[in-house]
């Protein structure tokens, strides 16, 4: 079986000994091997740190920019590919596997744009400066310099190529070289891509380096300079960020981990309203689009409890017509989860939410072009909740799969934003209303526990992706429970990987550095 | 002997049991006792969190910023008694006194200013909207709110006045309820200050408590809105990091520690030129103020190799006229270290530098004005290696009390930059020089290693506070060895307590929200 190799070092490195087999969750097929026993990885990291850093760091942001730019081309140019290793490797439909890889060169495209707006300048300047003396002459600026270490991302198996791009674009337009280590069961899109870069010399050497397999003794080897990102369990990402060389060299980690998403729908909004409509699309897509194996799907149905069971009975009429099955088929809606290990945790964390209500939807018809007994599937599943049920595993369990829990509340924003409080943290919830008033109270209350609120009304049902799609000019991540992360967010997501710095002195002589014209 | 109770659940509360003895460290006389053994500081954080968050989050920019005046008005008019308080339980000169009772109002007032400036709003808009859609009616905004759970903050025992009211201003102005918890050998200070604006009632109830005494249990509590800024040494910000409920929860954790903070001397500047004697003047400034207990001071003095001996030569004869005693007693330049185990760890730290080089002062005088064999004293130290020596602990053990290493270096910013950069990440550095090609090299190599870097040149010698000084307008922190926090820089500091939130809906729900006038 054709095995995928490593590239560090500035070269492809084969594993040695044990291997893990990739394979089709639709059939169990066994498509490759990969895995990284005996990847030199602390010489990994330091090929990275003293080649691919000093290469990005002897770049303007404008050639930066050019450099993300032709990233975006070479998967772009590669796309049909892509999609069908996406379809084979990850159980997703075509429209999974677009929403995947269009994902990709969307981000890498908003930072190649990124990159040329800022220009032929190294130094980006911080907010203004101010004057710090008697006289205009001794001033203060802050500037935003590359970190001289490497980034270390950790992805997660449900975005091979998006996970990737979004978290490198950020990276090495920020001018920080990258270790990319893709969630080997999916590992097949990101392989492809570093060797399409690869083949086309698109990137300095070291500027992007891939680990497959294991982390193995990755993370031992970090220093004061160097960040970690991580995407996954909130478990890992614990683990990640008690490592002791993590926490004796302050190194950076950026953790985006479980968020159990909300959905709100406004006391206003009536049955067969456009903001209805597109509330029930919305939660609908979240929980089938990937086979709900999205950060960001909705996980909690919020409704006024008067409209529960309406919504509950138009959400089940609409789940029996998605047919699942293997998505290179025609006419199937959903895939299979991702992993055996997914399918069951799937499984196991269905028993534990319908143990705090009930279950009023689980599909059991057979997967569709999927032979006898195979495939990792889990067709969607709804689970509603009493009005007022303590329910504590739907507001604490995030189960990453076609699974979503409708919550009744009072009709009232606090308690709506109570509720979702109780998920500490998350990554975005929304409210989809026409009531002004009530929108704002409930945003007010949210914001402090989201990264992002997402607010549905009739206006933009049209032009919006839903809160499930990640913006590459909005921050992405959440407090608490969501690891505490940002990422993302423009220029915002340049920040975790430079120092920022103040410059205390002579405004001429800063204004040399910063390369601003002297006014002074 | 007077007992210092905590103040939390907005209350005084004694503690029972175990009491430590806060003395003079110039004559080890006992001053007053504190301690906190029995205080529940599960319930003092809930009370900040449910008592103190709320008040605070009901008022605006402007109303946080007026509480903050309040705080700087009542401290400022209780100057002398703080003074004379910092002089008798800190071995400050009335000079030591001075620098953090009035860097104390000096930042409050700077964030008062702040909060004035923010006007009648609570929520911070962040940066530019974006267009997300087809039309500008699908629109992006981020927005900064507070976060919803207690600010705790762990401060040293160098600065009881302004480590205290630098990080409370911050965390007021973002609208966090605030547990601070002084150093206790110092914490007279401190406690007078709460006490002072418990008297005057001018915070809300929960706003502000005060922990006397050790720590305990008190991060054991922490929850995911919740943050912890510590400031003081490595070793306990390592711990802090890595407690369970900490990684847990996500918690935010912002660590000011070790720095071996250089300033190098430019190749360009001759004995005797103006530039030279500010140089001069810094190093002996940062060396003798407060016994050398600033984490912003100099330990490293980087002097090109040919000019190190007329350094070394002038830093003696100035050191030589520094007298040390009692700081109550008129006529004396520098006081005790603050404890017995800072006298300890001073002493044998001076032992372990002087094995990378040599001596070169080490004042012997016996203090004056303090009882025969009483206070913990250190004369001034000054140390010198040889011209490219490896000095291991020169470049990884910050020292902290009176004293510092000459380290000659090549004369190049390429050489300079490298020698700095071996303290893995610091506070601030800086350079003197007025060739503003090697200022550039230097800066820029400097960059990536700190959270501030001072340019001292002629035509600002005269408005200088000199590297040493933290100024509320610019960030204080620094990657590596440093802790990797960030604080202060005005606004930027308020980032710590807030969470950044991106609104994605209709736009001119969001600008309702937001309060700007719709422009859609």
């Amino acid at each position: 079986m054709r095995k995928l190799a490593s590239h560090v070092e500035g070269r492809w490195v084969e594993a040695e000994g044990r291997l893990e087999t990739l394979v089709n969750p639709a059939t169990e097929e066994s498509l490759v091997e990969a895995g990284a026993d005996g990847v030199d990885r602390a010489a990994a990291l330091a090929f990275a740190r003293t080649t691919g850093g000093p290469a990005l760091r002897a770049l303007t942001y404008a050639q930066r920019g050019e450099l993300i730019r032709s990233v975006c081309d070479a998967i772009q140019s590669h796309r049909d590919e892509l999609i069908g290793l996406a379809i084979a490797n990850g159980g997703n439909t075509r429209g999974d596997a677009k929403f995947d890889i269009d994902g990709a060169t969307f981000t890498l495209s908003a930072y190649a744009d990124l990159g040329k707006s800022l220009g032929d300048t190294r130094v980006r300047v911080d907010g203004d400066g101010v004057q710090l003396g008697r006289t205009s002459r001794f001033h203060g600026e802050h500037v935003w310099v590359p970190r001289h270490g490497v980034a270390i991302h950790v992805n997660a198996f449900n975005f091979p190529a998006w996970g990737l791009a979004e978290k490198a674009a950020v990276a090495l337009l920020a001018g920080m070289p990258v270790v990319t280590k893709p969630a080997t069961s999916s590992a097949l899109v990101a392989h492809r891509i570093v060797e399409i870069l690869v083949e086309k010399q698109v990137l300095p050497a070291g500027a992007l380096s891939l680990l497959m397999g294991g982390a193995g003794d990755l993370l031992q080897h970090v220093g004061p300079q160097d960040v970690v990102a991580f995407t996954g369990s909130g478990a890992t990402g614990e683990l990640i960020r008690g490592l002791a060389p993590v926490i004796r060299h302050s190194v950076r980690v950026n953790v985006e981990a479980d968020s159990l998403n909300a959905a709100i729908l406004g006391p206003d909004v009536e049955e067969g309203a456009e903001t209805y409509e597109f509330y029930l699309k919305d939660v609908l897509r979240d929980m089938t689009q990937k086979a709900g194996q999205k950060c960001t799907a909705i996980r909690r149905i919020l409704v006024p409890a008067p409209l529960a069971d309406r919504v509950r009975d138009a959400l089940v009429d609409r789940l029996a017509t998605i047919v699942v099955g293997n998505p290179a088929q025609e006419g199937v809606r959903m895939g299979p989860v991702a992993t055996a290990q997914q399918h069951k945790d799937v499984r196991e964390g269905i028993d534990a939410l319908a143990r705090d209500g009930r279950l009023v939807f689980g599909q059991t018809a057979k997967p569709v072009g999927s032979p006898d007994g195979k495939g990792y599937f889990v067709g969607p599943v709804l689970i509603e909740t009493e009005p007022g049920a303590d329910a504590p595993t739907v507001h604490s369990r995030e189960v990453f799969g076609p699974v979503a829990t409708i919550v009744p509340y009072d009709g009232t924003a606090a308690n709506a934003a109570a509720l979702v409080a109780r998920g500490e943290g998350g990554l975005v919830s929304s409210v989809y209303s026409e009531d002004v008033a009530f929108t704002s109270e409930v945003v007010l209350g949210l914001a402090p526990f989201h990264g992002r609120v997402f607010l549905g009304s009739a206006k933009i049902a049209e032009q919006s992706p839903g809160p499930g799609t990640v913006l590459p000019t909005l921050v992405h991540g959440g407090p608490g429970r969501a690891g505490g992360g940002e990422e993302l967010g423009g220029l915002r997501g340049l920040a975790f990987y430079q120092q920022r710095v103040a410059l205390e002195g002579s405004r001429p002589v800063i204004e040399r550095i910063t390369g601003a014209k002297s006014q002074g």
